[in-house]
Parts: C-alpha cells; structure tokens; sequence
C-alpha cells in the first residue's frame, strides 16, 4: 500500500519534472533560436529569457518535485542533502525527456527561420541548441570548456543552497524561484563566454539529441573536430558537487541547524493614508 | 434582489477587465510606436515593457475580475476552472473595448512620429498595433503564425495556472502579478518571431480595429496579402485550451486536491526536504 | 503642544520628501549625463535607471511622508485621497529644492564629460537635465508634448493608486515600492518619445533651473524657440488628476469600501475562484 | 568558553564575508571579461550582473555576518550602527581574500579570451579586474574619480540604511538583498562613467592585486601615469560615513526610535545588529 503510494508520488514526480524542464527549454531553445534565427534581441535578451525559464520551470515543478530540472543538482542534493538515490536516475531520465520534446517543439516552430539563415543545419546554428566552446567562435576548445563548465556549476550549486537554505536568509513568500532564476541570469551574464553556460547536462543533451534527429549532423562534435557532447555532461556533475560542498564548508555548518523561521507575517507597504492622516 | 447585486458585481468585473486590459495595451501598443516610431529602444523593450503591461494590468483588475485581461485565459477558465459561460463573451468584449480605445490614445499621441515615419500609414508600422507573420519582414505566413500562437498561448496558459495555482507553490504576499508578467516577458524574448506573439484575441484585434478606423487600410491582411486576423484570434483560444489542458494533466493532478494550503504557511517552494522525504 | 509636534512632524516629512526626490533625481539625471555624456549604455539603460531611482526613492520616504516625490502625486493626493492641502506647497517646495541640489551634484560630477560632449552647453545636453519635446530631435512640438505629459500622467498615477490600495490586491511584505518603480520602467519604455516623460513638475524644473545656473542658456525654450519650461509642470498636474479619477470611477468605487483585508490574508492576487463564484 | 565561542563566531562570520565577497567578484569581474575579453553583452549586462552579483552575495552572507562585503560598509556601520570596531579589520581581510580570489579564478577561466584581445595584458583589459578614472576613455583624471567614488559610495550607504531599516519600511518576506542589488544596478547605470563605480575597496584592491600578480604590470597607475590605486579605496570610506550620516540627518532621526517595530514581523534579513551583536 505504502509502496503504491510512493510509486503514484514518483509518477507525479517524474511529471513535474518533466514539466519544468519542459517549460525551460522551451524558452532556454526558443531565446537563442528567436535571436540566432530570427535576429530578435541579443544576447542580454538571452540571458534574461533563460532566467526566466528558470523562474518558471521552478513554479512550475517546485511542490511535487522539489524542481530540480538538472540533473546536477538532482546528483548534488543525493550527496549532501539525503536526496534518495534511487531516484536520481529516473529525475534524470524525466528531466532528459522533458528537454528533448521541448527542443522538438522549437525545431519545428523555428523550422522557417533555422531554413533561411542556416540551409544545411551546420554548426552555424547548432547553439539553438547545443552548446559549443567559445560559443563556437571564441578561440576556447574542449578543455577549456570543461574547466568553466566545472566552475559555472559549481557557482549555480554554492548559490540554490545558499538561497534556499531556510536557515539563511532565504526568501519567503514562495518568492526562491524568482531569485533563483536571477542566478542563471547572472550566470549568462558573467560565465556564459567558455561554453555557453549549459551548467546542466539534461539542458544540453535533451536538445542535442533532438538536433541530431532533425538534420543537424554536426551534433555531437565541436567547431574544432573534437567530440564535444560529454563536457556539458560530464564537468557540470562534477561542479555541482564541488559547489554544493563549499557552500556546506563556508557557510553551511556555520549555520544553525535547529529550526525554523517564525510563522506568519506580512503587513502592508506604501501607506499614504498614513501620511495623510498625519495632520 | 441577488440579480440587482450580480448585475452590479458583473458592471464592476467587466469595468475591471476593462481598465486592466487598457492599461495593457497603452503600455503594450505604446512600447512598439516609440521603438518603430520614435527609433527609441529595442526588442527587449518591447519584451519587458509587455511583460510590465500584465503585471500593471493584471495589479487594477485582479481583485474585482480576476484579471483575465485576455479571452484565451478566459475561455479557458471556463473550460477547467468553473469560470461561468455566461460571463465569457461580456468579459470578452470589455476587454476587446479596453484594447480598441487604448489603441485610439497611442494612434492619437503618436501621431506626428508614425506619420513622419510612416506618411501612407502602411503595413510598415501596422505592427504598432497587431501583429503579422514573421513580423511582417521573416519568411513565416500565416500557418506559421497559426501554429506559433498555439504553441504560445499554451505555454502562457499553461504557466498562469502554475504560478497563480495555490496548491502549488504561487507567489504570496500579492506577488504573483509580478510573476504573471515575467511569462510574458519571456514569451517576448523566446516565442516572438513566428507571429509577434499576440497570444491574446483582444490585444491583437481591439487595437487592429482601431488603426483600420484611423487611416491604415493595411490591418486584415499580412504582408503576403492574406487574410491574417482571425489568426490571432481563434489560435491563442486553441492554445489556451491545450495549454491549460496540459498543466492540469502533468502537474496539477498530482497536487493536494482537498482545500487549500495550511494557513500562515509559506514554505520554502524549492521543498528539497518534502522530494527527499517521499521515498 | 500639539502644534509643535506637528511641526516637527512636517520637518520630518519635508525632509523625507527632500531626500527621496534628492535620491530620484541622483539617478534620474545621472544615468541620463551618463547614456549623453559618457556614451555608456542606452534608451533602456535610461528606462531601468529611472525606475529604479523610484523603487529606491520611494523606500527612502515612504514612511514618513509617503513618499510622493511629485508634486503631481501630491495634488491628486490632495484631490482624490484627503492629503491636506495645507501641505500641498511645502511638498512642492521641498520635492522641487531635491530635484535641484541632485541635479546640482550631477553637473558637478559630470562636468568634465558634459564639456567634451558639448562644449557650449546647449541643448545638445540640455536634456540630461531637463525635457524636451520629442526628445530635442522628433517632429513633435509644445502642444504634442503638452498632450503626451498630460496621458503620461494620468496613466502614473492611475497605476499609483491602483497598485496601492489595500482594497485591490497591492503588493504586501513592503515591496509595493518595487512595483512603482516598474510603472516608471514601463512609461518610460512607452510614453517616452513625445517629451521625455518628466511626468512630475519638481523632476522636470527643479533640474532645468540647476542648469540654467550653471551655464545652460537654453534652459526655458524648446529646440523650436518655444518657452516650453511650463509644459511638464501644467501638464502633469492635470493628468494626475486625471489618472487618479479614473481609477476612482473604474476601479475604485467597485472596491469594497468599508475597512481594510482580512487580517493574516494573502489571498491569491489572481482570484479566479472569486470571480467564477460571484455568479 | 565565552571566548571560545566568540571566536568561532568570528570565524564563521568571516568565512561568510569571504564566501559572499568571492560571489560577488566571480559575477563582478566575470561579466566585464565576459563583455571585453568575449565580446558578449554590454554595459547593461555590466550593470546587471552587478547588481544581480550582490543580490547573491547578500544571500550568501547576511544571516550569519550581515553581508556587508565591503569595507566602506563595515567602516560606516561602525561610525553609525555599532558595529564592533575590533571586527572591522578582519572583516576587510576576509573581504579581500574572497574578491582576490575570485578574481583568480576568473583570471584563470577567462585566459584564452584575454590573451587573445589583450595579448601584452595592458591597461586595455585592465578594466576587467580593477577601476580606472573615465573607464580608461573618457577625460576624467584622479581627482575627478575620487569625487566621483566619495558620491557615488555615498548614494549606496544612505541607500543601503534606507532599504534595511527595519523602523522605515524595509521589505520583509527576506526580499531586502534583492532591493539592495538594485541599489548597485543603478549605480553602474547612472554612477559608473568617472571611475567605474568601484564604491568598495575590497572589489577593487584585491582584484587588482590578482591582476598584477598574474601579468598585468599596469594595475597600479592610471592611463594619464598617475597612481591610481589608492582612489577606489579611501573615496568609498569617506564616502560611506557621509552618505550614511545623511540618512541618519535626513531620515533616520525623523522614523520612531524606540524598539522594533509592530509584533508580527519578519526581521531584515540583512541583519546587522546579528552581527553586531555578537561579540
């Protein structure tokens, strides 16, 4: 009883999983394919939409899943916050497929546009999709890119801990997704140059994949030659532990470990009635 | 008695859907006249002042009408939500009313800019006021446009109902307008290219009507020559419906379904804690 | 006794609406003498700073005078809401004297940028300080501006009560100040172009006279030799008043009149259940 | 036993000063190479990621140190706020230490893209790591940037009082480190032209220590020759006592002394009496 019970909360799970990541690639692919293809916006435009997504895909999944939405921080959270092993693999496989489809959908919505500016679906528009080192044109190879790839998600693990730690300061009012969506703004903004900032192994191979099936042969191999497609996998599992576990050393165990914040409080702001009543 | 107050309380709605949808389009049609007019900003004006549209529209009407501000979320609440049939099409026309004499105020106070720019009020600037396939310049026609605003609209329905849904983790403290807005923002940024991202039957055609009624005799059909406005319209209520449809089958049937959340609570919404503890 | 206590209550307001006009226009002119002057950043950079100077304005005041920072809030205050009209003039005066001295402390410090760019000081720069007209460039004249500020206005200050009122849902957890900033972001991303959106008297002249006394002859007239100094002071006024009815009759009046939300209430800010009840 | 404990308070303060100061420092000098050595963004994603970089380095500090991570803070809390002046010193090493690193890791992450347009490690990409009067453009000598750094380090400690202030009306819900990046978003946008809006001698010094250390001979002198490096940090200090006794001047002496405000509230969650309180 109790195992069907948990088995319809793993089903739920794995849907809100899928779900959230849906919703960020479908906003994190649609960016770059509306400013690569479309010629819409820049890369602010990018940095932000991808925030956004974040936001998002957060709400979206946050009360049944916990809204990992990566599988680095899925394998993180296993390590140091006693998230249960034995799902991060399906987690995974959920978030994988929820990236896949939502590529799917914006390869065909922008099947127009990626034609005209991309005939041969090259490497040219390959990041609609996929991320490449030096963003495909920076003189940045593979290792380079793995190196920022273990420093980027270090950064993003260090900072959700940090700002979901209830016994932090952390933001109240269900308001965590939206500062946790800024630290991937942040992060585009600041360690997006290297390898374009996938930080997140499903957000890059969920897409890749769905590239590969529809034309791009150029999916798995960086402007270099060099196979590519494991450093977006492999680097950010590794940051993430990385920075979940310096965030547990400077400023975790610093920590109070006893209890929550108190209950209930929200008065209201700009009281003008106040002031006018003041005479 | 009860019908005198319901008339009442239907006058109040439907001036609410009214005003918050005025306020949506003198910010949304506004933001486009100054970048194509007046050659001041960009697109990711555009996207953000949009975006600030909802959230300032959705802030004057959602305590009295709920804020649909859009027919496709209120057809929509009518199919899942309980929302009365009764009340759609009065709802519809106070905002289409709302959109059409916004549109008259910016045609008016940007009259000396578009006719500097746009002497023969032509379909150069007909996208100050509704939107085109492929914005009128990509190579996108009208079933592109069609099936991007499904798409669209079904991802913003989809999000509405996640981020205002309380069993899951909505914003509090009178926030989720701001988050409504951030959708929209991204939406801008990520799903714009294809159609300009009506997304809206009463954004698109209230203000197209109003620049057909003041010299643009360019507003039914797109640039390929087709008839192109009921594309914005019957699109956005087809992907509202799958969209709404959608959230409620990958997420919102796993949520608590009895009454409401506890009171006084405002948990952290990335509930690491609750995913770790299901096993 | 009472008397002095009022007094010393105005002095503390006076100087409350002396320093968040002070902090208002620090940014305000700043990041304008720093887009013109410094040629870093550009229209949104203008747009974001502007609204930002709000939010931060606005939590420098708000609890002691409210924070109206415009003489054109005050007036509608004094209208629509019962601020005394006793203290309608010393806001004015105080609001206009920090709008001066932070336009004085930006010529200082941009003084070495300002004599590069424009070595005459004339109104190539005139508008770092104050507005013009289409921007100084733009086909629009004194009467096109007059129109614009009295629309821009009545839109403020629509948006300023109605995200505000505790009847409606206004933002709770003091962030309310946030949110009025962002109505400035989107006005000035819309309702920029015909005259620069001074939408506030002591804005607008308290810097025109700062640069008159520094060096500016071209303070008091437009770039069509008209005197224009009195537009973005009548104007406003009137819109404000304007913008602040209206709410009142579209919004206002249909909100529950007697006394103030349910204690403890953070309903959601977008009540589809109260709406779809309400049959 | 006391002591004991005040020790390894002391010492979980400054590994939260150290570990909220190096997040700031890997957004802060990221996003500047990211834009000069990358090419990617501009000077809003500068001011941006800035201000983003504090919201993130507040939460990582404030519940346990009061996030200050800059000297000029610390320094003006002393003068004004009580802080324990035994603290400041090992709080501006912590300070350092953390922004030094930082800047090594980015130095380190972004080589390529800097030996590619700056190959001589010249003052042209100085600018990544550490300020430079006028941006190392614009015709602004020393003195010129140390007014420029006492005013702009004065807006942020008057403003920085005015958002935390628990009796004037700070956001609760643990929101205020998001206003407070806001703070330093407008400043880049509006302050940042003279001398690069340093506004902290920890951001600037240990950077530029990691610089000169690492190939850049230039770090100390400006572009005119002059010695530059001492500006960006006795102008915060100066310039944070006076902004903050401004606030105190201007607002804080007029908001009711006595104790805390009404029961039912959630404290800032930039707590400095915490901190200070903790000897």
């Amino acid at each position: 009883m109790a195992e069907r019970f948990a088995n319809r909360g793993l089903l739920g799970e794995l849907a809100a999983e899928f779900a959230g990541t849906l919703i960020l690639i479908l906003f994190g692919t649609g960016v770059v394919a509306q400013v690569v293809g479309g010629g819409i916006g820049d890369h602010d435009s990018i940095a932000w939409a991808w925030g956004l997504a974040v936001v998002l895909g957060v709400y979206t999944a946050s009360r049944i899943s916990g809204a990992h939405l990566n599988p680095a921080v899925t394998v993180a959270l296993a390590v140091f916050k006693g998230f249960s092993w034995r799902k991060v693999l399906p987690y995974t496989l959920a978030q994988t497929l929820g990236a896949f489809i939502a590529a799917l959908v914006v390869r065909w919505n922008y099947s127009e546009v990626l034609a005209k500016v991309d005939p041969g679906h090259t490497i040219k528009t390959q990041g609609v999709f996929s991320t490449l080192p030096g963003n495909g044109t920076l003189p940045v190879h593979m290792w380079g890119g793995f190196r920022d790839q273990i420093i980027g998600t270090a950064i993003l693990l260090f900072l959700i801990l940090a700002v979901t730690d209830t016994r932090n300061s952390a933001p109240l009012a269900n308001l965590a997704p939206f500062i946790v969506g800024l630290i991937v703004v942040a992060i585009g903004m600041a360690w997006g140059t290297n390898a374009g900032y996938a930080i997140n192994p499903a957000r890059d191979f969920g897409p890749r994949l769905a590239s590969f099936l529809t034309g791009y042969g150029t999916a798995w191999r960086d402007q270099w030659g060099d196979l590519y497609f494991w450093v977006p996998i492999v680097a950010p599992v590794i940051g993430g532990i990385i920075g979940a576990g310096l965030y547990q050393t400077l400023v975790g165990r610093f920590l109070p470990s006893e209890g929550e914040p108190e209950p209930g409080r929200t008065p209201p702001p700009v009281d003008y009635q106040a002031a006018a009543g003041a005479n």
